[in-house]
């Protein structure tokens, strides 16, 4: 069994492979060749623990997360996860990948797809809200799917700020960095937006010119209390498209505008479709909420896989 | 995070030590003190893909097992299994653990255990019908719990039994093996006799005054249309122990005797009771049936870690 850690994943990766992988997983979706059972929760004390297994045609993979947001307080992680891919011929376990970062690379990958298919080419600025492992990666992989100039970046804490801005600097030397003084500053100057925040209330006003001709990019809310989006999007755009359509179900910028008539059912559409078929959707404004699923997780864990395997990065262990 | 592979955890078990973890286990199942959400299974072409989490106070685990009965036709074992323990204060991944050879040696434990409750204490011979690798650490956990002496051994297929009293008879030299011709002869000179075939039939003939104050350990049949003992067995006996109460919904030796009208429901009763109290049912003929549970492999999987940690034994993987 190969192991691949944080740091071996990260040296392993090609970005634009990532997203070629990303794309594949995304015409396997388009095309139903998978089987995606249900996630299953389960609670304990402070601790929730997510198994997400996914099958597709040659491998199939189990994504264990559990998630203790009371680790924060002792120094600790609060999300700790795993990855096993199997081949799907056999069921032989063939790696254990460390689940953090196969799950901030594929995110990134992901709101990059987004981006590709649903923002202007010439899109040159990127807003990220939230300096967390997600904004970070959405960051660099915009970097590779649009000519971007500028990042600027928001967050509450200005001490996480200037942390996220200097980690990110030495990643793209070449990008001028701007930290905002409020997401109002940060919308106007960018064409671009990505929300990755665990907010429970909108992140950006709800001011309808502001968010005019504007891409934005949900990667924050993933249950139905959480919300980034304010009203005023659902009135500037015809389309919310979605990763997967229980992102309807499970994320509160597509439960809330639903339930409060500013979406309609019909109007959420998954980005497969775009994706499978080449095909655009970049003029005016635009929205992609994506909440994950484990295809993304299966569908680059063997891309790592191979590659880990053909450049001898990993370690082998006999179990 | 500690990884232990199949050797490591047969040269660091002490079988007395894992005897104890299981009673321990048994005695956590009946206080109460754990949360074992139901299985999750998951069908892919010829793979079923079992999830198993179990959360005890301090630690939980999960192990994923993968069945593809068609590897054996191309040389391969057909069951894969892994589990990963976790601290259950914060999640922390700490051991990734062999998951063939912890089911087997929590599975020969928990059937010794109930030897310990509901055999004779002067039995000297254990029969051991089907001899794949349960019937193995059956025969191995016996000889720790009873005085054995001789051990009569019965499979269908000659080369396999012969491969199989060999094996055994390295790993216990001091105990006479006798390979039956029938297994009327095999329950005739046995004081405990162990199932541990994959039958849809009955494996024992169907003759009351065969089966008289013999004691019978089921360990095969996991499945309703699965089934290992006759119906003469429950003419001769007033109590079915069984591992967990799931038992009687997922075996067909328990699912079969209570649809025959052979079995009562409040006949079927779970040894945790015995152990926890130290109470012992070993009286005319008595019989337990396991159907196994997660509880039992997170509990031996710390025994294993703690043991591993303090003999530094396994190899250490930065994830």
């Amino acid at each position: 069994m190969l192991i691949l850690n944080q740091k071996q994943i990260e040296s392993l990766l090609s970005r634009s492979e990532v997203l070629e992988a990303i794309e594949d997983a995304f015409t396997i979706f388009q095309e139903g060749n998978f089987d995606m059972p249900d996630r299953m929760h389960a609670n304990y004390n402070n601790i929730t623990l997510l198994l997400m297994p996914c099958f597709t045609s040659q491998y199939f993979g189990t994504k264990l997360v559990s998630v203790n947001p009371q680790n924060q307080a002792i120094g600790k992680p609060s999300i700790y996860g795993n990855m096993i891919l199997n081949d799907s011929e056999t069921g032989e376990p063939l790696a254990l990948l460390n689940g953090a970062a196969l799950t901030a690379v594929r995110t990134g990958a992901v709101g990059a797809t987004g981006m590709k298919y649903i923002s202007k080419e010439s899109s040159e600025s990127v807003g990220i809200i939230g300096t967390g492992t997600q904004g970070f990666t959405q960051a660099l992989f915009a970097c590779t799917v649009r000519p971007i100039k500028k990042i600027n970046v928001f967050d509450l804490d200005d001490k996480k700020l200037t942390e996220f801005i200097n980690k990110l600097q030495k990643k793209l030397p070449e990008i001028e960095f701007n930290g905002m003084n409020s997401s109002e500053e940060l919308v106007k100057k960018s064409d671009i937006i990505v929300c990755a925040t665990s907010s429970e209330n909108p992140v950006i006003p709800n001011d309808p010119n502001l968010l005019k001709d504007k891409c934005f990019i949900g990667i924050g809310s993933y249950k139905p209390n959480m919300r980034e989006f304010p009203d005023a999007l659902f009135s500037q755009i015809t389309k919310v498209w979605v990763d997967t359509p229980f992102a309807a179900k499970e994320s509160g910028d597509i439960v809330t505008p639903l339930e409060n008539n500013l979406l309609q059912k019909n109007q959420v559409n998954t980005i497969s479709t775009l994706v499978a078929n080449k095909h655009y959707d970049q003029a005016g404004t635009t929205f992609f909420k994506s909440v994950g699923m484990a295809l993304f997780d299966v569908v680059v864990a063997e891309y790592l896989y191979k590659k880990a395997i053909k450049e001898n990065i990993g370690t082998q262990a006999d179990l």
